[in-house]
């Protein structure tokens, strides 16, 4: 076995590399060969890196995201419009929308999706404080991005039944990634994408 | 784009992620996020993990392998066949062939393959070293598996030419890769596997 290969101390590298999210045992290797190996500035760099993350990120007090201050970047920019809210699962959606760049409203980070089995329920999540927002800031869409998954769809359909009547709520399409394969989708995204078919002539 | 909606300090932590090989600005996204998030006790553990790597972590004075002693756990073992040498490029490479488990011989790790556009010459790797080992251990065979690449078949002729009548040079098969479709396979491995096929009946 390659462990009984690897001396102690770089073992317990990999091991501890290995343990965060999507990294594998052989990708952990390469990079714990890569930080033994890099010159001491490098790794510094990174340790410094992350005890700033740690000691300065907190939640926007208005949408939950990242932030440094107590509102966030976002939630403060005046060019952005405040009657639009994105709902999203986790502060890293934020970014996944950000990055498409044509979203130009604010955004509500629930801090999940709900999940009776997980013992997820609504107070868990941030639906309260979304309630209160859409009223003191006159909301007038809310987009629920939450994930096209089970909890996904469920915690959507429960934030429509409770903002029906104070907001127009939608939801993003679901179908075909574009640029991929119809052969490499499973049955319930081609049904999706049949489903929710637009005219084009 | 994305980077805005970072606030700075997780944007510094993603950089410096993303320089870590094959560790592109999404996962080094995710794992930023995973960082700061997990408790203080896992990023520690990380933290001191690398220190004691780095602190502990040198190379084999005989095959120049990773080790934490002078001479590594692979060198002292005595189960292992002395007279059979494994030529390698990278002490990582010694983990690689580790983990097939079916080589019981010693490791001479080159520290890279001959290169001259890159100004890499026999002088810059331990060749001479290895013709020294050869001679003293009294090596019967080394397998040169340093990778098929031009500069790793290049290193591998010239360590031939050298060892030449010193001991018997070999070098692993070059073919199609186990499991694998000859329909995803280039013409030069496919032309490898063709020159080097075997008798079956």
């Amino acid at each position: 076995m390659s462990s009984s290969a690897l001396p102690e101390s770089l073992e317990r590298l990999v091991t501890e590399l290995a343990r965060l999210p999507g990294i594998g045992r052989r990708t952990a290797q390469r990079l714990a060969v890569h930080l033994v190996r890099a010159d001491a500035s490098q790794s510094q760099q990174l340790a410094r890196a992350l005890d700033a993350a740690r000691e300065k990120l907190r939640r926007c007090e208005r949408c939950f995201g990242f932030s440094e201050q107590s509102i966030c970047a976002i939630c403060t920019d005046p060019r952005r419009d405040a009657t639009l809210v994105c709902v999203v699962e986790e502060p890293t959606d934020v970014l996944l929308v950000e990055r498409m760049a044509e979203f130009h409203g604010l955004y509500h980070v629930l801090g999940g999706a709900l999940s009776p089995i997980e013992g997820i329920d609504p107070e868990h999540l941030t639906i309260a404080q979304l309630v209160a927002r859409i009223d003191t800031d006159h909301v007038t869409e809310v987009v629920v991005a939450t994930n096209p998954t089970m909890s996904g769809e469920a915690t959507a359909s429960y934030i429509a039944d409770v903002l029906r009547g104070r907001s127009r709520v939608t939801r993003p399409a679901s179908g075909l990634p574009v640029g991929s394969d119809m052969e490499h989708a499973d049955e319930l995204t081609i049904g999706r994408a049949f489903s929710g078919r637009r005219d084009l002539a």
